[in-house]
């Protein structure tokens, strides 16, 4: 897959010079100038010949001689190669279309490395997106411990109850009243029961899910794919290295040829036009060495392209998974919140009916039933 | 207020003998003959002579004559006097009507002493009711403890919870998500609140009310009705033990009487004609101090017996006001927990919602504007 055709190229033959940066020292201004007119100078004459069979590279051999430039000494000048990686210059070619436009897709956002703050180390863009899965699943796992927190809070409230409801006091209260407080202590420990269940279920239904998901193969899962394309990563380095090594030859003996030609027409020496052919020979060589290393690394940054865009959506797959699926948990976890309170709250109900019925002369009836010490009057003694 | 007027007591006269007990020993078989005899005839002259002015009095000291029984030694066959209070005897004039039918009322029960099970003595029947209203103090404030019990489990329960709504754990959860995690804590907070909030009211609206109805003053006036009452009784003890020695004392008279009697008939002395006379004077005399005796004692029984019912009735109400003000602040407490399980489902509610927002798109789109590298795609490397 190439990237940049000549036809975009030439498409922008007309535009302006705007991606340059201002800020060029001025010693270089000059220097800049020339290449400027050498740009659009190239620009015209690949439009004109672009087309042309067999001209292609001949015209691409002239236009390296053209628009090179001291490269080394202001690489940001030429499309971008930035920790070997080649993007485009700003403004240059039309607009890039997102591959997955409106959707803030991880394969758009992070082919360039994040420059550390601090320091002078970068780190990858596809690092960054492996670090999200790994907080991700640390995020899960502090979930489950603060649902266990709870559980454990629950436990307690429940046990604590439940040994209230056990209590003697008051047990002596009789007849209607009595009858309302037994079922009073009962609905206490009613009321235990229903959250120890709620922190039961918690274990069950919302913990343990939560401790388990996405085990230990997980964290391999994404030593895999982190090496994998690592591993890419620095074949790349290892072309860009091959290019500039051919870049730097190609300079070299384009610098001998022009020196051999200076020295034949002030009669320098006795270089004959043999010599210039040779080193001619040379230089066009060199500039086809150059040709065939870009596009090896152009291939091995499509290779690392296409890898990066697969991995980068599997990631963004288990992003979407992870969020769903602790959503569905913590709604779990509200459900069985909710559950908690209607439970609860008809615990109380058998202790409404029984004060609803608490009758005073019921219960003065019973006691003195059973208490009773006699059920005749006093009379008058006789005589 | 005579408890047992001439008409029926004549109304019984044709009455059976049903009252006098099975079991009486052998040797007094004949005495009690005699007496059942006498007991009849008695009536029989009641009958005919209760309405004749004059005569009532005559008739009331023959029949003393008549049907005096050697009581001290089975004191059961008289109209009942147990412990200086006098009961009808068993079947004997017509069935008593309870002063308040159908209500079980104190003042119908507790005439009687109570026997101890294990011993001799015996507690009033007054003393019994009181015991009653003490306990139901004692059962007030064992009450009052099981609610400040359940007070501090709430407070414990609320203290955890919002310790651990401020727990950091997944606090770097961002996005949608990490909105519903943020809230999730939140709720704990809440539903803490709500906890301590039930447990405050428990204490204002249930504890503190159980633990001072009736304050100290209550047992003060409970002492004040028992030392009272037991005046009363006290002041029958002593009119009763009157009765007692005037009967003892009218028996040496009519002995003495019947002596001298004989020895005339015998002419075994020189008693005189005057003598005997004297001695049936003397006789005649006792009898009425007896009368006498009896109807203090008779007045006494009479104002004891007022103020039992008065207080005993004051005790019923006391008692009644007792369960309904329980049974009022029982029935605060389970409001309270319905308004408590209600307020904690209403905290669940925003956690629902945030949940339901959860956008894993949304969230991808957040994470990316923040951590994206590059917002273009690499190109092939140029010539």
């Amino acid at each position: 897959m190439s990237l940049k055709t000549p036809s975009f190229v030439a498409a922008n033959m007309a535009g302006n010079d705007s991606d340059i940066p201002q800020n060029i020292p001025s010693c270089w201004q000059q220097t800049v100038q020339t290449w400027k007119f050498s740009r659009r100078l190239t620009k015209y004459i690949l439009f004109s010949f672009a087309d042309i069979p067999g001209v292609s590279l001949k015209i691409r051999r002239f236009s390296l001689q053209i628009i090179q430039m001291p490269h080394q000494i202001y690489p940001d000048l030429l499309p971008h190669t930035i920790n070997c990686v080649t993007f485009p210059l700003p403004g240059e070619g039309p607009e890039q279309q997102l591959l997955k436009p409106n959707e803030w897709s991880y394969c758009d956002y992070f082919w360039a490395d994040k420059k550390d703050p601090q320091g002078t180390t970068s780190v990858a863009g596809f690092e960054v997106l492996l670090q999200k899965q790994l907080k991700g699943k640390q995020m899960q796992k502090e979930m489950a411990e603060f649902i266990h927190e709870r559980i454990k809070i629950e436990e307690e409230y429940a046990k604590n109850l439940s040994k209230l409801s056990l209590s003697p006091l008051a047990l002596q209260e009789e007849g209607t009243l009595g009858e309302a407080w037994t079922q009073l202590k009962k609905s206490l420990h009613d009321e235990a029961e229903v959250h120890l269940k709620f922190s039961n279920k918690l274990h069950t239904e919302v913990e343990k899910p939560l401790l388990t998901f996405r085990g230990d193969n997980f964290k391999k899962d994404l030593k895999k794919y982190d090496h994998h394309i690592a591993d890419l990563r620095k074949q790349l380095m290892s072309r860009y290295a091959g290019v500039e090594k051919a870049r730097k030859a190609l300079a070299d003996r384009q610098k001998d040829l022009e020196v051999k030609t200076q020295q034949l027409e002030i009669k320098l020496s006795n270089k004959t036009e043999e010599d210039i052919k040779k080193a001619r020979r040379k230089s066009t060589q060199a500039g086809d060495d150059l040709m065939r290393c870009v596009d090896l690394y152009n291939q091995t940054q499509c290779k690392w392209f296409e890898e990066m865009v697969t991995t980068s959506m599997e990631l963004e797959k288990l992003e979407v998974e992870r969020i769903e699926w602790i959503q569905q948990h913590l709604r779990q976890y509200t459900t069985l919140r909710h559950e908690t309170d209607m439970f609860n709250q008809s615990m109380v109900e058998p202790v409404d009916q029984l004060l609803q019925n608490v009758d005073p002369s019921k219960d003065r009836e019973l006691w003195v039933k059973e208490n009773k010490t006699s059920e005749v009057r006093p009379v008058d003694m006789d005589i």
